[in-house]
């Protein structure tokens, strides 16, 4: 279809986009996917129509992969890619996959969050205030700032880079590390090293925060031996995956003051269910007995947050629309890197 | 004395500086300061010889204040005026008073701490995942992000200026409020506002920082009514002193939800010696009920580490050689204002 307007012919592809909606979708929610998206776009529930061109899911079932002859992309309405997504995928080398990142703010303040908590200790000092004992107050000799410090973003994406701004406000300075890089390149004021500098990067870091995905090639990427690296007073931040470090390593170096705190809200263990929610210990390791530690519950995506829901609707609303105005659906995932 | 150089003359003051160092300095501060100080400056632990120009202490007895015939500047080695050392000096209007403000990247940083913990109930989500308890996880539809909010920085100096650029660099709407402000102005990308803004403000206002000083004009600045203002997911940071904020109204606004979290490190109680660190309740209410609040024992200032002790050398440094150089200190207090 071709839109003239004056002078200027604009072509805009319009293809006939019917989209169908894994999961629950209540009502209001469809509603406000609906106001965003492009009129062109159709939105079902019904996968018996056999004539989807897009599916939203996360997980979906081999059943609605093979149930459209139309289906060119899969839709993840999350950042990750799924160890069943990806091998069902894989087999139908056809459909694109594509991810959108409407968490990245949320996670990057929590990982902020995290740095300072376990830096200054803000758990224990807590905990002991609440039962009248100021000790940690005069316990600071080991505190460590983030202005004067450096930061190194092992996967420096949307998230990473926005944590790395927030610590070069605060007077840190920050370095970052991202596959995709053949060679250091500098990215506004940060410098952006390959994935082969790791260990030389390690020596001279304060913090550490790992927001990279987990994948075959990134599972383990810290242990023993990059601990080993690190200081004993470097703060290391995990909001990406548990298993991008090595559990037991990284209890140790804790443990034994190897490193100087961390800050994790990623785990190695998780609930299987509801009834398990409140009894599921996330490591095979006794965390919980540290002080220079703060734990979270997976909670950098503020799932289920009014603020997250209308964002994830927003993402989801833009990646439809550009598909129907240039045919192309943005942030498609590499099935064989795995993000 | 004048120096000629070139075509260019440059007149230096140079005036004979004799520095008192009242407190426990040890050989190797005493030390550290001397290499950062120009030569022309003379540092002494001598209380007699009655000479000194400048006395470093923060609450000097009146003997040292009156104990040199020379006496033109009191230099307080931190932030802030003590109320016994601000009667003293009311006596001894010729000498000014100066502080130094080289703890306010450490406090700027804590405030963020608190902000981000406080909002996202770290403090809780840590306490119950040490159990096994995930329910945090679930729980977040109350959650609230500084990207998107409104941060109001009530007392926007130093401190609150750091923490500002902070909370743009993480996506959040600053805006400031300072005494010496008549009318609304931009500093940057902030706007400062006069203090009778205050109720205007608070009504649209997501998180509330306060770092201003503690005088007559500020105690209780923030009571029930402005508490009022505020909404039930609002999060309020104290990291300037405790009786900014009326104890009861914020301990009854906490436990009634009608602001939804806070993060305190400054206090309404203080222990008195050495003994009553370890059992000094914080305030005569009972704060450490209540899950929405983060409690720090006034650590904002990272008194003693080593970071903060080089910083502090580092600015008395940089007084002392601002006098020497232009004849005047920087960071003058004002009495009356008591800032």
């Amino acid at each position: 279809m071709l839109q003239c307007t004056g002078e200027h012919a604009n072509r805009e592809v319009i293809l006939s986009i019917k989209v169908l909606l894994d999961g629950s979708w209540s009502e209001e929610r469809i509603g406000l996917l609906r106001e965003l998206v492009r009129e062109d776009i159709e939105l079902t529930l019904d996968a018996t129509s056999g004539d989807y061109s897009v599916l939203v899911s996360g997980r979906p079932d081999a059943g609605l992969i093979k149930g459209s002859h139309r289906l060119e992309h899969l839709l993840i309405p999350w950042a990750g890619l799924p160890a069943s997504t990806r091998d069902l995928m894989k087999e139908h080398g056809n459909i694109s996959v594509h991810n959108i990142h409407h968490n990245a703010a949320s996670a990057a303040e929590l990982a902020l969050g995290l740095m300072i908590a376990a830096a200054r200790l803000i758990v224990p000092a807590d905990r002991d205030l609440r039962k009248g004992d100021w000790t940690w107050r005069y316990r600071q000799e080991r505190c460590i700032l983030l202005s004067g410090s450096n930061v190194l973003v092992l996967g420096y994406g949307s998230l990473g880079g926005r944590v790395g701004k927030a610590c070069e406000a605060l007077g840190a300075s920050v370095r970052g590390i991202r596959r995709s890089v053949d060679e250091p390149e500098l990215e506004g004021t940060v410098e952006v090293f390959p994935p082969s500098w790791l260990h030389h990067l390690l020596e001279r870091t304060d913090f550490l925060v790992l927001s990279l995905p987990l994948t075959e090639t990134t599972e383990g990427v810290i242990g023993s031996a990059e601990l080993a690296l690190m200081h004993e007073r470097s703060v290391l931040v995990n909001v990406g995956r548990g298993s991008l470090v090595d559990q037991e390593a990284l209890y140790r170096s804790l443990s034994e003051g190897l490193i100087g705190a961390a800050g994790l809200d990623v785990w190695y263990r998780y609930p299987e269910d509801g009834a398990s929610r409140t009894c599921t210990k996330p490591s095979d390791h006794d965390f919980a007995s540290l002080d220079n530690v703060v734990m979270t519950p997976h909670m950098g995506g503020a799932f289920g947050s009014g603020r997250l829901e209308s964002a994830r609707i927003e993402w989801l609303a833009a990646s439809l629309n550009e598909l129907a105005g240039t045919g192309a659906m943005p942030f498609r995932v590499d099935l064989d890197r795995g993000y």
